[in-house]
């Protein structure tokens, strides 16, 4: 059974503007400044694990040009073109569906294309892990990432009983908690942050979204025939903004008997906001965090400041914002308030 | 007699920073957004006063192809190059002793090439009135800004006696004074900004220079006969950095028996700093003054905002701060700060 890789690239990263823009979105920066795209990171880290042959990549139709300048040597047929966002249960569906026609025996690991990975060699350690209990039979995994903190950005799980191999029976979804929530599923255990990424055999995702996803899968039928012809985006463009815009965890986690979590630590950050890269990068004794070569900082504390490198600047008497300059753009403004950025900007 | 311009330019404008640089200080700039930069604005409120070939500029040698620029169809001769600055006094002095070789009857105005005048009309009454003063004996006069807040960062004047036609006889000069002292000033009447700006016929500066200054007088002597010669600017370069480095204030204006104060109205600033180009400019309704067609403001108090014109920017919950951005060097800084900005860059 032949171990497939779905990059999931269709966000627009509105929160992150102004480095990230509904034309060049978030997973198509180095962020980080180590010389790579986040969706180059993605591909990266499943290096020695997947041929390329068997990656594929969800995204927009906007993105098509970038996708195929950053991942180059993939297969133009495994570009999967979204007209329009329906959230990631029918993006899910047509590639499960597309898969299935090239290869029914396929294992699938879904990534997302905009989240950062530390350690890499870790990370392939559980991906290994967990493509080995989803060939054991009709299971649906999702890694639960260990909380190293009291995080109120993220959804969690809970972790039911332990099965083989370090996997627990998945028992529910909770949503972003408020802090005391967050505190006390640390201190009961037992919960990891939802990461978004997902494993399981073609034939186990495919079967569930029938069952539990009915009106999706009935769109994906009708187009099915068409996939790998000349007809296929013509096809996609006509019915795929038919399906119910829902997400994954919402249309089959939720309902599937057949979930697992596997908790997992390999030092991930789905690097949503400015205040995630903040939390990921190293810190002056001030608590600013700095990407860019010409920033001179007095009485600044606890920024996050990212310019483009080569640009001078110097900030003095600034607390807890964030300075970005992408693209002759830029933004001042309190971390606080890092969730209205995306009202903000067109 | 003859009515001469004397522009000062030799500034490096250093609290101007990002915006004014010691390569390009503030004088050569559009600081306003005008379409016209402050030495220019200087010598254009003198027309229909001053005839152009007998406008002077005293400045530094690097900025002379700046002064050619910008003030076409001044005579080279009266392009006047200090080779380092020594204050006001040497300067004086210097374009003084070489006026005074063109024309011996001259009657000077010398004005500051950075300050603001918005009232041109009403200036250039009061320039006319200080002429006839000064034309009319042995006298030194000086224009003394009618305040009206009590400003502590601007020297003050004390007036005597009353003259003819509007001057007083000058009582005292006061240094930058605290608030209460600025507010006794206002309360108490008979005091006025130093605005620098002064006027003299040449024979009455250069006998005061000769009796108050006489170590710099000297130094003029062994350069004069190389004036409007080949030699000139070798022999000022070799000793004018031998004269004393004093305020024309200091070395004359305090001593003289014959200083007199003009209390003059006419929209001045010195704009020396952010905080004064704040007060000068429009406000929104929340006390932002900006320069620049993109700015975006969200929950922003009191900030100066300078930024490139087409430059898109969003700021956010910034409060009392000066954000500049010009050449790619970008300030951030809290308005109270402004008097530090030159120690933050080279």
């Amino acid at each position: 059974m032949a171990k497939h890789l779905v990059i999931m690239a269709g966000g627009i990263g509105s929160r992150f503007w102004p480095m990230s823009t509904p034309q060049h979105p978030k997973q198509f920066i180095d962020i980080t400044g180590c010389g790579r795209t986040m969706i180059q990171q993605s591909f990266d880290r499943f290096d020695g694990i997947i041929d390329i042959e068997h990656v594929w990549v969800v995204t927009s139709a906007n993105y098509k040009a970038l996708v195929q300048e950053q991942l180059t040597g993939i297969n133009p047929q495994h570009i999967l073109l979204e007209p329009c966002m329906r959230n990631t249960a029918p993006c899910v569906a047509y590639v499960s569906w597309k898969i299935q026609k090239e290869d029914p025996d396929a294992l699938i690991v879904v990534a997302p294309s905009d989240h950062l990975v530390l350690n890499v060699p870790s990370f392939q350690q559980y991906i290994m892990q967990g493509f080995a209990f989803v060939a054991g039979g009709n299971r649906i995994l999702t890694l639960g990432m260990t909380p190293t903190r009291p995080e109120t950005g993220y959804g969690y799980i809970e972790q039911g009983e332990l099965q083989e191999g370090g996997v627990y029976k998945l028992n529910s979804f909770r949503e972003k908690p408020n802090l005391p929530t967050a505190i006390e599923y640390l201190q009961k255990g037992g919960f990891t942050w939802n990461s978004g990424m997902f494993m399981w055999s073609v034939d186990t995702i495919v079967g569930e979204l029938r069952q539990y996803a009915p009106q999706i899968a009935g769109v994906m039928d009708q187009m099915v025939d068409t996939f790998f012809t000349e007809g296929e985006q013509l096809k996609v463009n006509e019915l795929f903004p038919t399906c119910e815009k829902i997400s994954i965890d919402y249309a089959v986690m939720e309902k599937t008997q057949v979930a697992y979590v596997m908790p997992a630590e390999f030092g991930w950050s789905d690097l949503g906001t400015w205040g995630s890269l903040h939390t990921l990068t190293k810190h002056d004794e001030s608590q600013n965090a700095v990407i860019g070569d010409g920033v001179t900082l007095i009485e600044a504390e606890g920024n996050m400041i990212k310019v483009p490198s080569g640009k001078k600047i110097v900030i003095q008497g600034l607390k807890n914002c964030i300075v970005a300059e992408h693209n002759n753009t830029l933004l001042i403004c309190q971390l606080s308030e890092e969730q209205r950025i995306k009202d903000w900007h067109d």
